[in-house]
């Protein structure tokens, strides 16, 4: 990466391309400072443009951040798997790729389900954990998104509104950092912008986020297994995956840490951008 | 209660005494305004004395408020069983001895797992409950207190010290409200003090606490039952039940909400009686 490219963040971050032992070729994109890389796992549908640069800014500030496009995602190859475990698998493979041996994962909604899965995959790979918008597999009562959740953001064509009503609570304050979040996400690149998410991916995605919810009691004693720190987060009004659950998710790993930011929803990183940031950054360098 | 009672508050309130339909006479304090009482039920080797006034006398002045003995401790009769399932069976007859149909509880400490037992065993009597540094049966590693807690508190002559060092966090701050809390506790009431706690109920009571800290995952999910609303609290700095176990409490209840107070640890109940009795009204308030 070049001063100028460093300068301009992450809207202008090239997309890079690597090939994995298994054959895909990953689009990713890679910036900040030397370290510990922190690797990014993304939401529901979303592709290397739906992370808010502002929040990526400021975790580049201080690490190296790599962000990517998982297997049938927006720019990379393949399809997309219809389970966790499979996008988990997927995950190590683009890390390996990138001839990193130890990374801390920051895990958003889905991508907070895939995290979980590669810590108790192979907890060698990683030093530190964060899930945003999280839950444990097998909680009761979340099998599949609230109607006017799926509604919102799981229709064929996706809207802005149906973003905003999601990802940001029904208060003015929160409405107003979901335009200027929407505005940073989907006006702040012009070009060299990603491949969109197909309906195979939101297709196999849902899959996957259904068979997670399948209730299941004894499946929550898995994550007692995460030996790592973990830092749990969500906003206290998020309707596609309820507080309740990063509570449990912080009861069940030994070793974690929990925040709930005020007046915010699903996207409440982007929201609490700032603050999200340097509380990831105090975790993280606990370590350091 | 007479006008000059209720203005002298908790630590003037008279002891009262009522026999149940189990032969046993509980000693107990009644006071406060009127509507759904909320009854309280008290920590390890805890009496009728050990909660603090300031605490007692925020709660009461918005609703009516009864500590009581339970079986075997303090002035009440009988022996103190070993288990929190015969606590809550015996709570339930002082209620009903009461002539009370209805109740919101607040349980602290193994007082809250007499509470989660009672919500159980008898949903009917309950409106609203209100869990203090309190932990699900079943959960993993809390097979008993750590060694410097039980040294502290379980050893048969308790100090101030030893007291303080559990129910408040090392601060500054916190030690300071820790030595307030004690004087109010300790040295407020000078007549009418209730009968000390014995060996017995000690013995008994960390038998209790330690058959609910048998590790075993399934009885995770009886909470999973508890069909009311909840509020569950606890210091950021509890040594004696980590607040993980308030997370995980708060993330198995389907209708819990939870609250971590600063720089507090055990006591932090005592600690921030102003907050922590104005969230105690609120949470309560918005079922009446």
């Amino acid at each position: 990466m070049t001063p100028a490219e460093r300068q301009a963040g992450y809207a202008a971050a090239p997309t890079r391309r690597v090939t994995a032992h298994n054959g895909i070729e990953y689009a990713y994109r890679d910036l900040g400072a030397s370290g510990v890389p922190l690797v990014l796992l993304q939401h529901f549908r979303g592709n290397l443009d739906n992370w808010d640069p502002a929040l990526i800014d400021a975790l580049a500030a201080k690490r190296r951040v790599v962000t990517f496009d998982n297997v049938g995602v927006g720019a990379s190859g393949g399809a997309t798997p219809n389970t966790i475990e499979a996008m988990a698998h997927d995950a190590i493979a683009f890390i390996d790729a990138l001839e990193i041996e130890r990374v801390d994962l920051l895990g958003f909604s889905i991508g907070s389900f895939v995290a979980q899965e590669i810590a108790l995959i192979r907890p060698d790979l990683l030093r530190r954990v964060v899930l945003a918008s999280s839950a444990p597999q097998g909680g009761s009562g979340m099998h599949g998104w609230a109607p006017e959740v799926i509604g919102a953001v799981g229709a064929p064509e996706t809207t802005p509104a149906g973003y905003i009503s999601v990802f940001f609570a029904p208060t003015d304050a929160s409405r107003e950092a979901g335009q200027q979040a929407a505005g940073r996400i989907f006006g702040g690149r012009t070009t060299d912008r990603d491949e969109p998410t197909t309906w195979q991916t939101r297709q196999a995605q849902y899959d996957a986020v259904c068979a997670w919810g399948f209730p299941n009691h004894s499946l929550l004693e898995r994550v007692a297994a995460i030996d790592l720190p973990v830092f749990v987060a969500n906003g206290d009004s998020d309707p596609m995956i309820l507080p309740r659950y990063s509570y449990l998710l912080a009861g069940l790993i030994p070793d974690a840490r929990l925040t709930i930011y005020p007046d915010s929803a699903h996207g409440f990183l982007f929201q609490h951008h700032s603050r999200f940031a340097a509380d990831v950054h105090a975790f993280l360098d606990d370590a350091e």
